[in-house]
């Protein structure tokens, strides 16, 4: 029987900061081809966002089918570590390490419960970037399952969800996030002839407070309320004695399922336009919820037949993988806990490991029942 | 007789890029000696606003004590100059060169006008500093007037007060001016949880809006509006993802003779404290009317005879070291056309530095009478 914190130490080890390609999926296609999956591994993408290796695992069988979503990549380890951020070592029960809870550890979890799982019908779709650009990424890999005809019925995203306590929270979606530059043109003068002059900064403080006035909803039965934070400011003129001829701003607006990225983006156009100003925007994602159900049910009977607890049902937190994968089939999130993710000391309890590997393989059981 | 043009010339030639010492003031004394003046000059200060070197040339006479008050330093020449801006070239009925109008062309203008008057009594107040830090320029000059009990009755400021023609625009006053930096702290934190950071741009924006809808006054008979210009933005803040952890403004104030600096400082204060901001300020200058009375009627009436015209009486553009004079007796400022002051090409025509003599020569009869 494979041991989850065995390959979990072995990921570590593999070198796999963002993008990571070779020997980490050297790794892990070394735990899935003896538990009956088929691993197709394909590189895509060029620079500067790629290229990426991704990794697509099947393995026929009965039941409804699950596919299990995660990355190999990790952020860099950065300084301070106590020990090392690459060897993998086990201290007072924890095992140490970069990608310990993001998300190799659950990586490891799910390939020893599917090899717990021997006769039940499972894809893992692994890419080597959702920490970097991830334009290769999931969505490279959602396009080669479409070019294959696979088409799971449920899907298990692994990131780190756990808060205080392995199996206090799984995510049933996420807000969608779009960051907008607000740009304001005017006319460079001196600041003893404002009239032969046009300054651009009351007009971009004007349209920022109309901004703040914004209450796009008062959040909803999942959702928090969408928020718009103004990120940043900038005129850069050294000299105090003069008005200066462009003035921006930038906006990072989260926003739950009420609303479309495309909607927000052509509101604070209107409103920036009647200042003048101008806007390009960045739609990261779009908001998405899988409403609780079948799906997260399960989900939470194997969290609460291994652990005692029920789990939050949350969507909190930033943007995820999930959003591209909860448009394939229902998809929830559920993995270790997230305190020490893309921290020094990165760290995963051996026993959370192994209560997640038993909650994987009862939640791949209840999937096939 | 002494020409102003050749004077000017002389001056051009000599070095005297701001700070000015040496050369220049070794040009003016040759000049003033002969015609009966004391010649005071000394050098103050230190780095970084200093040394600097200051002249104070007085005559004995008769008649009301006129002081006249300039500069010899000049700002860089730029680049781009159709001849050399150190040669004092005549082309075409123009004296080229840096300083020929601000204020190398009225300081010679004066020193002719006086060889005309011999009998005037006289001081000038001439600053190595005008266009520097002016820390050690004529402030110093006023500290020596008042240890050696120097008192003038009038005081004229050669600084090119013309806009279109010579003699069409004379101030008598000057706006106040200061500055305010603005700084607004909060805590930094991720744009996915905002209740877990403090956003300091939202207040700072509130501020400013509040700040742009301040109405300090509406003018008056001799001024022009008090105006607030927000000259610069500043967060530095290069996450799309990250709530920043300070934000900083910086205001522009120019105000009439209704305020005054310090009160102008307090209103911003309580309006930022409000907010969560604190300010830094520095008050260059506060605004000084010499109100139309017997030394403006003076100089108009010179003008007028030389010329035909009647100047206008302003108090508008930036500081200048008429504010300091102001406050030893009734001050105006007349001088050349200011239209390529600090350009590239600075020029002056001949023939108003021949009619600025005659109208300066004028004055001094004017006051002695
Ligand atoms: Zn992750
Ligand atoms: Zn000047």
């Amino acid at each position: 029987m494979i041991s989850a914190t065995d390959l979990a130490v072995a990921l570590i080890r593999a070198d796999s900061v963002t993008p990571a390609r070779g020997a980490v999926f050297d790794v892990l296609e070394a735990a899935l081809a003896p538990l009956g999956f088929v691993v197709d591994r394909f590189v895509v993408g060029e620079a500067p966002d790629g290229p990426v290796e991704n990794l697509l695992a099947i393995r026929p069988g009965t039941g409804r089918h699950l596919a299990f979503a995660g990355h190999v990549d990790v952020v860099p380890a950065g300084e301070g570590w106590t020990g090392s951020p690459w060897s993998g070592d086990v201290r007072g029960g924890l095992l140490y390490g970069r990608g310990a809870v993001d998300m190799k550890g659950a990586v490891a979890a799910f390939v020893a419960a599917a090899a717990r799982r021997p006769e039940a019908q499972l894809t893992l779709i692994v890419t080597g970037d959702e920490e970097g650009p991830a334009t290769y990424g999931t969505l490279a890999l959602i396009d080669r399952m479409a070019e294959r005809g696979i088409a799971p019925d449920l899907c298990l995203v692994g990131e780190p969800t756990s808060a205080r306590l392995l199996g206090d929270t799984i995510k049933i979606g996420r807000r969608g996030s779009v960051n907008i530059w607000i740009d304001v043109a005017g006319r460079q003068g001196h600041v003893a002839y404002p009239h032969l002059a046009d300054n651009p900064v009351p007009r971009l403080v004007a349209l920022l407070a109309e901004v703040e006035a914004i209450v796009l909803d008062a959040g909803n039965r999942w959702f928090q309320p969408s928020n718009i934070e103004i990120t940043d400011l900038h005129v850069g003129n050294p000299a105090t004695n003069v008005i200066p001829a462009r003035a921006q701003g930038r906006l990072s607006i989260r926003f739950n399922d009420e609303h479309r990225g495309a909607d927000l983006v052509a509101r604070i156009r209107t409103l920036a336009e009647a200042h003048g100003a101008t806007i390009t925007a960045r739609i990261s994602g779009e908001a998405f919820l899988t409403p609780p159900g079948p799906l997260s049910a399960m989900v939470s009977a194997a969290i609460q037949a291994e652990t005692g607890l029920t789990p939050e049902l949350s969507t909190t937190g930033g943007t995820s993988d999930a959003r591209f994968l909860s448009q394939l089939c229902p998809t929830v999130e559920f993995g270790l806990l997230n305190a020490t993710m893309h921290q020094v000391d990165e760290a995963v309890a051996v026993a959370d490991l192994d209560a997640l590997t038993a909650i994987y393989a009862d939640i791949i059981r209840r999937a096939g029942a």
